[in-house]
């Protein structure tokens, strides 16, 4: 749910910003997208996570979901290089539920969640898979909001994974190797959509209200101690 | 130099391989390229290294080179996934005669003797570096056979590689995060170029001359104990 936006808390905490770090917000803002958004799958290696994570934001996207039904989601810092500050990350996950019952009450039910939740806001869901395709990378229409999935470094995406996404995703190969490692791929699927998606005339990036929202978020992500700043913020207004 | 083929003996060693393997190499050889190469400058990590051998050999390129002044490189097989095996694999390293001497007499010789190499096989050096650049990927020219350089994950290109390259290369960026993982910026780099020469006009195939000898060396990479076959075809030569 979007937060409604303080104009005069923004103001603020934009203050406390260096002159470089408001004007590199502005421009990052204007290259932001949610019409193509990362799902991952139960990734068991926090290094192909975070170097997707990396991939995910230096490419522009906003949201990622992530799927936990029997991996819980690791980052490695030194290879994500932060970047999982200036996205949102939303988690769907089966773990908690799973060890509360002792068992799974539904196989991949993360999984489910997770693209209800992307149908209900009109995302095409691929699926990404080397050993079976509908699609290959370079006809993936843009037409519609796009949710790439991507599976765990062993067992690839799950069956559910598969069968209830709307494509299965192929990247075109040329020689004996028949799969790209996962973070590898994610990579390759991302610089290619995204760059054909600031080529189109497609209304692809955030509204006036979703930047807003940003800039009020990584205002704070860019401040130290931004709550201390903010608690001082709303005790003055209280003042007058 | 070019082993001149036995015509026999590719066919004799052939004879032994499947009908699908026979197809597949003859498949995979159409798609072949020596007009974009890869070159690897001192990469630490064997997990990096790997992935871009995989990642280049799926790209349909045939040649890479290794670039080795202060580190031995090494393959992690679980990820390159036997890549290296058909690859022409170009080894420059100055470490056994800075080893010999017990110094190094020239600072990056190995890069020296790599980039001469290339320029007169008619190559333009691209060196990839996220902090400075001359030319963005997008923007990049396919008119001329193209090699692209990557650096060590740490310190990246040496001065000698960037200064001796003839482009320094940029993907481009959109958000915080201010470089991409080696792998990932070889395979974004490698895909994207590759996928532009093909749809080309160009022609970036192989030779028949090169095609042959490649056929030869994937038929002994193909079979179990290929030695002996081509021992006791020898012999048979002289029986007769």
């Amino acid at each position: 749910m979007a937060e409604v936006i303080d104009q005069g808390l923004l103001e603020y905490l934009e203050s406390f910003l260096t002159e470089s770090r408001r004007t590199r917000i502005q421009e990052i803002l204007k290259w932001r997208t949610r019409w193509i958004t990362l799902v991952l799958e139960d990734l068991v290696d926090p290094h192909n996570a975070s170097a997707c994570l990396r991939s995910a934001e230096a490419c522009g996207l906003q949201d990622v979901h992530i799927i936990e039904n029997r991996h819980p989601f690791q980052v490695k810092t030194g290879v994500s290089m932060g970047s999982a500050h200036w996205l949102s990350i939303n988690r769907h996950t089966a773990l908690d539920s799973a060890n509360q019952n002792g068992n799974r009450s539904a196989e991949f039910e993360a999984t489910t969640h997770c693209y209800d939740e992307l149908k209900a806001r009109g995302y095409t869901i691929l699926a990404t898979s080397p050993h079976e395709s509908s699609i290959s990378l370079p006809d993936v229409d843009l037409n519609q909001p796009l949710a790439i999935v991507f599976g765990s470094e062993k067992d690839g995406i799950s069956p559910v994974a598969r069968q209830k996404a709307d494509y299965a995703l192929r990247i075109p190969m040329y020689g004996f190797t028949e799969s790209f490692n996962i973070s590898v791929s994610a990579a390759i699927t991302l610089y290619d959509l995204t760059g054909r998606l600031r080529r189109s005339s497609r209304k692809w990036q955030l509204s006036d209200e979703e930047k807003q929202e940003l800039s009020l978020q990584w205002a704070r992500h860019s401040l130290k101690r931004s709550d201390l700043l903010e608690q001082y913020y709303r005790n003055k207004g209280m003042d007058s």
